[in-house]
């Protein structure tokens, strides 16, 4: 089955991880003006906040459907954050490769470790601020956040930094064209 | 499928966690002299250690049989720790459920609130020291790791602590037979 696997394999899995702040979100929006390039949307326990779209954004489930999907193997990966599950989906993800699109993933350390662990292949790109205290300055100046939640947000982010080193790539976001420019040619899109 | 699940089970899980040194392991053995409770083997894709026997301390296994394990759907929860995955295998579990047994997992604080999320039902302990100063000088006094394990085994310590509070019940191992009184009259064992 594993040969089979490879041989369906014609597009590529490319993850994206990186701190909070990092600015992958907007890295992500651009890649997809692609339309070879495909989002995958995680399946998530936590609650929609305000202006998110199920199905869109994420996909809502109870932890009930979340145990179900795990019993069923649905998933390539999945972690816990702050205290919410999220899981990337299998289907979406053989179907893109085997449309040979680009099959585009934003997750955390975690689930990428997760991945990587597993032999997922794939191209495994750590979006960096320019250096800790660009992205501390970021996380602490958005103010919309209570101070406990900025701190955690913090703590984490200092964690995942820690994590560059096991990515293939690091690709550091200071000007938001350049970086685009250098994760498309990373990808093979130009 | 969720009652049939439920109605079949006459036993109960129960998730051990706490920080290394907090003594869990020796508590573990000491419950495992009851006929009645049957020990979790986890599976990993760690590599044995001196005087580790597969099958007994581990399912150890490779990344791609863990791959494939989570594509049948065969685990409860999966984690990574230290960079290798660790999974708790789906049908002993059930089996000695099913039997009436007490199932008895020792898995870390993420595998534990992954459980915990996805609702599974079972008594969940937490295994604290004294203290986090009496736990700091049982993993440092060790003296058999280098700087860099201790510390971050120190860390990880530290994170997992802070986790205590997740839990149903919080057992202080100062004495040791007193900790293993208090859960087994929490498990019902006595």
């Amino acid at each position: 089955m594993a040969t089979g696997e490879i041989l369906a394999r014609k597009g590529q899995m490319v993850v994206m991880s990186g701190p909070s702040g990092a600015g992958k979100s907007t890295l992500c929006r651009r890649l997809l003006e692609d339309p070879r390039v495909h989002f995958s949307i995680s399946a998530t326990t936590r609650k929609p906040r305000t202006g998110e779209v199920d199905g869109r954004d994420y996909h809502f489930i109870t932890p009930e459907q979340f145990r179900q999907l795990i019993r069923e193997g649905a998933f390539i990966e999945h972690a816990e954050v702050h205290g919410n599950l999220y899981g990337t989906l299998r289907k979406p993800m053989e179907d893109a490769l085997a449309r040979g699109e680009v099959f585009l993933l934003e997750i955390d350390v975690q689930g990428a470790n997760q991945l990587k662990l597993l032999g997922e292949p794939g191209l495994y790109i750590f979006v960096s601020p320019p250096d800790f205290e660009t992205l501390r300055r970021r996380l602490v100046g958005r103010g919309t956040d209570a101070p406990e939640v900025v701190e955690r947000r913090l703590k984490k982010a200092e964690d995942e930094y820690r994590e560059r080193v096991k990515y293939d790539h690091v690709v550091i976001n200071e000007d938001l064209d350049r970086a685009l420019r250098q994760i498309r040619s990373l990808i093979g899109l130009e």
